[in-house]
């Protein structure tokens, strides 16, 4: 069996963890959110990728979802004895090495997709990672910062990390987008899918910003298998992550049926709601798209493999209907 | 009193550390070698310049004389995992800042010496240090390696650091010198000086190649001031490193003796050699360069002052004959 998945950071890493338990003989790729990459120092460095990547290689500083195990800092703290920052971005001396050792793979003219490759060559992820795109996409987010009343457009990680959403996201836009084309293998392996599952990573900022890249969401919603997702959203919060901040920015309140609604029918096939949102199966069914409540609280990874199993049962429900 | 010196790394260093303790008024500029900058990781390393902003600004490793205090190797350790070298030059976690700090700026544009100001302005190491230039010297080696019998020109830092000097020195180029400019500052520090130095440096991979850079050698050649060396061979060994190695590439005998005529009664007027060395205290003078025996081994912050206030007096010397 064939899997794409759409994956952010944290939640679309241990879910995929999850899936290989699942699907143990599945052949999966992952099209990586490339939007939350940032430069920092010089160098070029891909949060989104590098989760998946150390979770899925074994490098993952388990506790807190991101950056390596066996981590220390000593680069971090002499580059703010230089002055340099930003200190808010928590670079350690072990992840470092991946961003010097992309930086220089693209200086010497490899595509993001290849340097990808190269680093998977070491970590062994056990999926193919492709980023979204070989093209720069950038998320910004446009806040009015309080102290001043100044209206700002900010990376998308200094808003996340620096401010922890702490302002109103008034605005949510994944710069480059519109003229990114999706890395060679994206809508090959899209088109070649027995399967398409969305983690219950972030709507906007991680699904979302890869449906941004034109061409990725006309094949998925033209790929003919089914398109399951889970919803980030249990209750009315997101499980992880600050996901309500930015789905504001879009004018889309934070539940699990209104996510499923805003992905909407004409790409989403199935939709998994937690339990506590089971009287909401019935509204998103209404929007022609099959739904089910299951928990989906990734507490450890099986849990994260019965979620798994779930998003493939309810797909082969799909296939069969 | 403004005195200049020329440095290399380890031994120019503690000479340095010597001569704040022998002349804490004096206003020491520091011109330091460049040539053995290598590019490592897409990164510009200054190992000479660092060696003495790290070791007058109290964060060296004392032990080896190189590198920095409570280093880590994780970075290093990481890119070695992803099969990233060259793994024989030891970059810590540490001193990974410096590196990434000085690329960043040079991407931006600033010259090496506006750098390295920069970087000395956390360090305050108690001496202007300016790069002998800002344009790039990158010193060669031609090798006839063992194995295979190939000739072969290969950096300095691979020479010394890789291959320990194990293999002859065929030749010593300092690549770019010749089209090389003097940093801003340096000519005018060697006009304004009251003494010129030379530390136990190598007299040809570190002061020598400071001396290729066009206009400077001239410049102390005519500052009419009295420059005096302190001799980096005693007995027939040099005190550290493997001088003799680079020596034989250009011909000189490793010797006090030799290594004085080398520079010649032209560039410089005094020479003190280790009182082994006392016999040869003749031959020197005899070459026009007045010359003294005292003890010139580094082994504490004491002996390095005693040696530097043994220069400063013989420069005295020099002054009144």
């Amino acid at each position: 069996m064939r899997i794409v998945v759409l994956a952010g950071g944290i939640g679309g890493a241990r879910f995929l963890r999850g899936l290989q338990q699942a699907a143990p003989d599945a052949d999966i790729t992952v099209i990586g959110n490339t939007g939350d990459d940032i430069h920092l120092f010089g160098l070029k460095v891909c949060p989104d990728l590098d989760t998946v990547m150390y979770t899925l290689g074994g490098g993952i500083n388990e506790e807190q979802g991101w950056g390596r195990t066996d981590e220390t800092f000593h680069l971090k703290e002499e580059l703010a004895a230089y002055g340099v920052g930003p200190e808010w971005f928590g670079l350690g001396d072990r992840d470092f090495a991946t961003h010097i050792v992309r930086t220089q793979m693209l200086s010497a003219g490899y595509p993001l997709s290849a340097v990808t490759e190269a680093l998977c060559d070491r970590w062994k992820p056990g999926v193919r990672l492709i980023p979204m795109s070989d093209d720069r996409v950038e998320t910004h987010v446009a806040v009015t910062l309080p102290d001043s009343g100044e209206r700002k457009v900010i990376h998308f990680q200094e808003y996340w990390v620096r401010l922890r959403a702490s302002v109103a996201a008034e605005a949510v836009v994944p710069v480059g987008a519109e003229q990114a084309k999706p890395a060679p293998g994206v809508l090959e392996a899209i088109a070649e899918a027995d399967v398409i599952l969305f983690p219950p990573s972030n709507p906007v900022v991680s699904v979302g910003t890869i449906l941004a890249v034109p061409g990725i969401r006309e094949a998925i919603a033209d790929a003919g298998v089914p398109v399951v997702g889970l919803s980030p959203i249990v209750g009315d919060a997101p499980v992880r992550g600050m996901a309500d901040k930015v789905l504001a920015a879009v004018g889309v309140e934070s539940t699990a049926a209104a996510v499923a609604e805003h992905y909407g029918s004409g790409l989403l096939d199935g939709w998994l709601v937690d339990t506590v949102d089971a009287a909401t199966v019935e509204r998103v069914e209404t929007a022609g798209i099959r739904c089910r409540a299951v928990p989906l609280m990734m507490s450890d990874l099986d849990a994260a493999a019965r979620m798994a199993r779930e998003a493939l049962t309810l797909a082969e429900e799909v296939r069969g209907a």
